[in-house]
């Protein structure tokens, strides 16, 4: 059996760490990490590094279609603030102004896209019969510490793996099953933190923070759930370990 | 009631009664056209000129993405061959080549995040209150004349929209279901022309050809389908009385 998959890394600790699990168990992968208007770049630089110690092959995509369509998001226009000092999905039930319109469905449709191009070259150059290949795309949503985004629930990937499978030539014409698979989906922030450490996934080199300084802002809803989860694991954060940059890039 | 919907142009002839269709039901509307890799730009401008002259907000949104992610497909490389002379869903059960890996899966996506950011904006800027308004995509996917292509059955789009509500803000939160309309999904090429001619939608600046030359190829997939279209409908084809552009943009 011929495991294909793509990985969706954000640099950060769950996608990280879901690259780490995916390349583990043996999936012949591809990393995609999606430039769409974020404030900043450091955690394209994050991804970069990881997907390179952990040698996967990597694309960084432009998307700045995101930043056009999906433009209802504090993520995406700057007028529009980001909280701070609080976890979002705690204190309210309302899904908050960080999220980006139909972020994930974006992204996953596009790596499946990039999963389908290689698997369809694989079977119709006749290198691999239908029967013998599997195609995954792995996303780290987690919908434990979430922040209530809608595109984050196991209901929502549900129906998106039959949109996807249904969609698709790999599908419909060759049975092979697009699926999505979110293996950190159920864990709390630190089994993440814990799994990630088993699989000796670089932590030092992921970027958690919505602010893009030197060094993690501390303060901002991402930054709070990174450090509950090392907390609650009995890990210390290597990334607070390292110095500042100062500007630097090595 | 507000009607709030955004359509998806390919500047051809089905999109384009889809288009006119959606305007004269009285939806708040938005095009989008997507410049994909396609061969040409020939249809692109036919984009412009339809929106243009039904008076529609319209934008041409670049997705070099789709070449690089998408790319198993005759529309996309260079070096797999469009099929000429024959209309492919007839001569064979299989999808065929210019089948663009999930590109009607990424165009609904990408259209249903613009219509999120719409809605969203309206209601939580106190414009409008949640149970006031409807949001639809509209695509002129057709299961009548069409080409094997998977993302153009009932089936792909009912899968699809529900991941559109389960993934978005509007459908979880506001309980405004994104509705995917197929006006023509169930018609004739001959019913569409008629259509179309009844709306008054600017066949003349419309454009189907798989090539981009002055005038169409008339071989085509598309061409020969266009010209059984006009025919049934006993209607002649505006676009092949135009005299040829002559290299010139006018």
């Amino acid at each position: 059996m011929r495991r294909i998959g793509v990985v969706l890394l954000s640099g950060g600790l769950d996608s990280t760490t879901v690259a780490a699990h995916a390349k583990a168990a043996g999936h012949d992968l591809q990393a995609l990490t999606f430039n769409y208007g974020q404030r900043h770049g450091r955690e394209l630089e994050a991804a970069k590094r990881v997907a390179a110690i952990l040698e996967i092959r990597h694309e960084v995509v432009d998307l700045p279609v995101m930043k056009k369509l999906s433009w209802y998001s504090a993520l995406t226009t700057r007028g529009l603030d980001v909280p701070k000092n609080r976890i979002m999905g705690e204190s309210t039930q309302r899904i908050p102004i960080t999220y980006v319109p139909l972020r994930n469905t974006v992204f996953l449709t596009l790596g499946a896209a990039l999963l389908e191009s290689t698997g369809l070259s694989l079977i119709e150059d006749g290198q691999i019969d239908p029967k013998e290949i599997s195609a995954s795309v792995f996303i780290a949503a987690n919908a434990v510490d979430y922040s209530g985004y809608p595109d984050c629930r196991p209901e929502y990937f549900q129906a998106m793996q039959l949109a996807l499978v249904e969609g698709s030539k790999l599908g419909k014409q060759y049975g092979v099953t697009i699926t999505i698979e979110t293996p950190v989906l159920h864990m709390t922030k630190a089994e993440i933190v814990k799994l990630g450490v088993e699989l000796g996934a670089p932590f030092e080199h992921t970027w958690s923070c919505y602010e893009g300084g030197d060094v993690p802002c501390g303060s901002c809803d991402s930054c709070l759930l990174r450090a509950r989860g090392f907390a609650g694991a009995g890990i210390r954060d290597p990334l607070l370990e390292r110095p500042p940059a100062g500007g630097e890039d090595c």
